[in-house]
């Protein structure tokens, strides 16, 4: 009797498990906002749904609901004023407790189709969904599009692969045959019950509120846990209009809907009652270290899986394509005005200067060419607003104004006038200079468009700091340019002992921020930037436990 | 280029894991002591090898070596007199940390292949390690050949299964290709490199010293880790034995020999050292709650894997064959003196009475027909003392003492003499009646050969109160005896809830406190007496990391 919604999914479901285990390029999720693949009416009739809910409830229907919220100010300047149940932290964890022994006993298959039923509609909502990230993280539209719709879906789906791929190896039963010599055998059978370990929690972010969600929302799903969705203050709508989903797909299939549920907060000490929840077992966590770090040391009683700050970077020794590397860097520094964990903050660059195609470049020609390439790819405003988005927060806002003082101005940064939207707080980079032995400027993170083109004394010492950075600040992303297999090498070996994921003379459309789901590992969980990848085993298999019966049979 | 040791023992791991998959009956070694599985000399090889250790230096070559040690006192009265290197924790984790690299150069299918050739000479080396192991713990000879021998190398073989089921579907690399529409394809190589997390410490206990410490020894071996293996101070012999091979066979394969070291310790401070050390990546732990819980709290550098106390139970609802209930019951509280992680600590029997198929038989009526099934099963001493083995330590010897404080004796414990060894501290199991309100006495870990049989207000009481009992104080196993499918089914469900393998109406040759390599899935990690199982996926996938690098190809 398999679940009709597993038989429904199940090739695109052995299609995510050949990926998972090939780590090419796949993914079922268009992520070109195109009508041949959304369909003719897709971009409006999303657009529509997501004004529908301006101004307005979201209605829920969650158990011990005692008012309502509406914290997000959009980067942008556009008024949302959506309206979030705020319920009370027992009353959701007590309904998620409760709704857990169904979702336990639908088995694996049947949560397996479920969870692809649920990605499956988030993905026809994908415009919807796109409106809703571009205007609480002020992302440029193809970025939320893109980040925020197919892949989001493919992170998501890649973590039910997964946790499918863990669950289907444990048999449901076995019978145990011990010979006895010339005695009979003994005989047992034996059943093997899989059991989530209990309520999840999953935080969110303010700069990805799907991307970084859904791994930790489905992988837990999946495995059998109820999960309760806290999003960032300022990113909730795409968050909330998942569990929307979610809840949609659960009440249909006859299951408690409070299974998935959003906890909006309208007090920090709700969020900490949350995460120290006796109930609560698992808690995944994107977000800055302060938080992260209050969450390892008194949320004891879950397996958090965190992904915190750090400090990207990238190390220059030569390359053999000036032009590119300089476009690819540019590039990397400008999308989403360098709001991403993955972006490059510091740029180590040798003293003397590097070899490259078109001659010998000193560390201040170096930066300069680095600061026109980037003053070159803004220089359309229409490229610039659509590339940069807006900032998402205050903070960022301050760190801009501010870095000047972190470092040598090499290219300020400007406020650019957003063609659409009057209100919305668009920048460019900043990119700075200074010495490796300026380490309280770079070697902290500074999140948003603040990066440093640092000064080491040759390709040796370059490649020598990014490993230390790496393992004493943390990182998601190292890159490196270099003609010499020499210092690849090198670079490699320190990424393995650093436990970082390397990009290697990036200069095409590929862009060291990038993370393709399927192929590449979002975190290595390896150095303090992260204690989990989003794609691996063990960002599942913790999630669930095998309980077993077993007894006599003849 | 397979590495040679994989090759010469791929077949056993592709059964190993096939019998991973299936989990029914399986183990490539042989369980009997018989000259056909080992050689007719092996018997008499064994004994004097062991013997040959007696009262001499225990030679490892380890680095940091100041002293020697001789702690082992052995419960059968028998002088060892093994003196062991006492290294400073320092050298052995700096050594283990210079090792790693060439150990991740090796590649999954040469760490695998090393390690089946450790488990497959820990094999030929049976008898010898069974000797060190009954002549350290206090187990009977057959116990500590099968538990200590064949059935620790099973469990290590199956940890090394598991690590390899996970790493062989990660692939070394993958060329990822992203179509682009009418341009050319997107197209990159990527290298996925499997790293270990750093330096294991696998933290035996002086019951099992090889049988608990084979699996976190060779999951973090196979995974990628160096392993410093801390013994019990009463039960180093089987851990160095086990040591010296590992360290042969790395040798032989021009590895470095400090991937697995012995910390024999003369001050506390020196394992706290150890187990705080930032490099140590891993701990494996069994033994008690008070340094269980200090590892929790202080080695958070580390991921614990922690086996600690717990209350394991039997509800006795009814049953259609008294007699072979009340035979499989005493064998359980017999064996080894009931000083096994898996005994039954408190039978929870209805006040009422219970139905049996020799008609009703009340409450005090079950306890004193229990009581006399032990009487009757050790009143051959040859069997007794086989069976019983001798108490391993002070603490459990005053224990027994002490338990008539704990509630009404039913069952005595008596002094037996053994007829080998004069000196061994050979105990009865001493069985007690208590009030289930009489929490105090029965809820609390009694380690060794002190059962109690608890007077529960009826069958549902009887099934709450296991409940209860497993997710307050923990347990690795509980029992079940009922001829009702409505009570099995209850108790199923609570084993679902709190998280805890069940065996139903054992009354032939399995035993409630035996847990089979390969079928049975020793530790849930859902309840307090254990954070983790020895033979899952999570037991392993978090013991390494995927580190990738990737590049433009044409």
């Amino acid at each position: 009797m398999t679940h009709p919604l597993f038989a429904q999914h199940q090739a695109t479901l052995e299609a995510a498990v050949a990926a998972i285990h090939g780590r090419g390029y796949w993914s079922p999720h268009a992520e070109m906002p195109s009508p041949k693949a959304y369909g003719e009416t897709a971009a409006e009739d999303g657009r529509q749904a997501f004004e529908a809910q301006l101004g307005r409830d979201f209605v829920l229907e969650q158990p011990g609901q005692r008012g309502w919220a509406a914290p997000e100010r959009s980067p942008y300047g556009v008024e949302l004023g959506v309206r979030y149940p705020v319920c009370a932290p027992d009353a959701l964890v007590a309904a998620a407790q409760a709704a857990m022994e169904g979702w336990r006993g639908v088995g694996a298959e049947g949560r397996v189709g479920v969870c692809l039923e649920i990605i499956a509609r988030l993905n026809r909502r994908s415009f919807e969904i796109a409106h809703a990230v571009m205007m609480t993280t002020g992302q440029g539209w193809m970025m939320a599009f893109q980040a925020g719709g197919a892949h989001a879906q493919d992170r998501g789906l890649e973590a039910v692969a997964y946790a499918w791929d863990e669950m289907r190896r444990i048999p449901a039963e076995a019978v145990w045959e011990k010979p006895q010599g010339k005695n009979p055998a003994l005989k047992m059978r034996k059943h093997f019950e899989l059991v989530g370990r209990g309520v999840a929690l999953v935080i969110g972010c303010g700069t990805f509120p799907t991307w970084n969600t859904y791994p930790g929302l489905f992988a837990a799903l999946a495995t059998g846990n109820p999960v309760i969705v806290k999003p960032h203050a300022n990113a909730i709508l795409p968050a909330a209009i998942t569990v929307r989903v979610a809840r949609e797909v659960l009440a249909e299939q006859g299951l408690d809907p409070n299974l998935v549920s959003l906890a909006v907060v309208d007090k920090r000490s709700d969020t900490q009652a949350l995460a120290t929840h006796p109930a609560v077992k698992s808690i995944d966590f994107t977000g800055g270290n302060a938080f992260g770090q209050w969450l390892l040391e008194h949320a004891r009683q879950a397996q958090v899986y965190a992904e915190l700050a750090g400090v990207n970077n990238v190390v220059i020794e030569s390359t053999d394509n000036y032009k590119a590397m300089l476009r690819n860097l540019a590039f990397t520094l400008s999308l989403y005005s360098g709001q991403m964990c993955t972006t490059t903050q510091a740029i180590l660059v040798p003293a003397g200067g590097i070899a490259t195609d078109q001659g010998h470049k000193g560390f201040d020609e170096l930066a300069a060419d680095l600061a026109a390439a980037i003053d070159k790819f803004l220089a359309d405003p229409a490229v610039a607003t659509a590339v940069l988005g807006a900032i998402q927060s205050e903070a960022t806002l301050a760190r801009i104004a501010e870095a000047g003082e972190y470092g040598r101005v090499v290219l300020a940064s400007r406020k650019l006038a957003h063609p659409e939207f009057p209100r919305a707080e668009v920048r460019t980079p900043v990119l700075l200079a200074c010495d490796a032995a300026d380490e309280a400027s770079y070697m902290e993170e500074r999140f948003g468009p603040i990066s440093f083109v640092v000064k080491v004394a040759d390709g040796a010492a370059a490649v020598a700091l990014s490993e230390r950075i790496v393992r004493e600040h943390g990182a998601l992303t190292v890159g490196l340019y270099s003609t010499r297999q020499d210092v690849i090498d090198a670079m490699t070996a320190a990424s393995w002992r650093a436990g970082v994921a390397l990009s290697i003379n990036l200069g095409g459309g590929v862009f060291v921020n990038q993370s393709a789901a399927f192929s590449d590992y979002h975190g290595v969980g390896m150095n303090p930037a992260a204690n989990a990848s989003y794609s691996d085993a063990a960002f599942v298999a913790n999630r669930f436990r095998v309980v077993q019966r077993r007894y006599h049979v003849e």
